[in-house]
């Protein structure tokens, strides 16, 4: 599930829906720091990006925080449970 | 497990320690947003909080970003389990 500025939203085609949508075609991250932590027995993992977003055309960069919470699949690899975006305006 | 601009800290002493060692008296978090989503089949639930923290004598905010991951107890209360706090510097 995503989060996206207080936006919830559930399943994977909504979200992938959502993030189609969104109204720039470029968007450049730049990670300040990120941030790991094992989440428990289940063998997930809490990952925390902080940086800013440079939107092709715009001047001034856009600070961000977003977490993800990775959890095994069987196969060994990891999908994406939870997914929290916000902007940070000054 | 708290991770506190990139330092890890480990165990709820060692957590008391350094949350009480911070070179600060007073602190005001004035909050912008808190997003949550629930974690997982074990219960536990992803708390998102953006701010300002205002420290007292100095002029400017600081912006912050920190997620907590509250697990449950069997006595049906919550415990943090994972803590990532984060200045977003401007």
């Amino acid at each position: 599930m995503l989060t996206f500025e207080g936006q919830k939203i559930q399943g994977s085609a909504n979200i992938v829906a959502k993030l189609t949508s969104l109204p720039f075609q470029q968007c450049q991250h730049i990670i300040s720091n990120v941030d790991t932590q094992p989440s428990g027995p289940s063998g997930g993992m809490i990952v925390f990006v902080c940086g800013n977003l440079q939107l092709s055309g715009e001047q001034h960069a856009l600070k961000f925080s977003q977490m993800f919470h990775l959890m095994p699949t069987p196969q060994g690899s990891y999908y994406v449970l939870n997914d929290i975006f916000r902007l940070n305006y000054a």
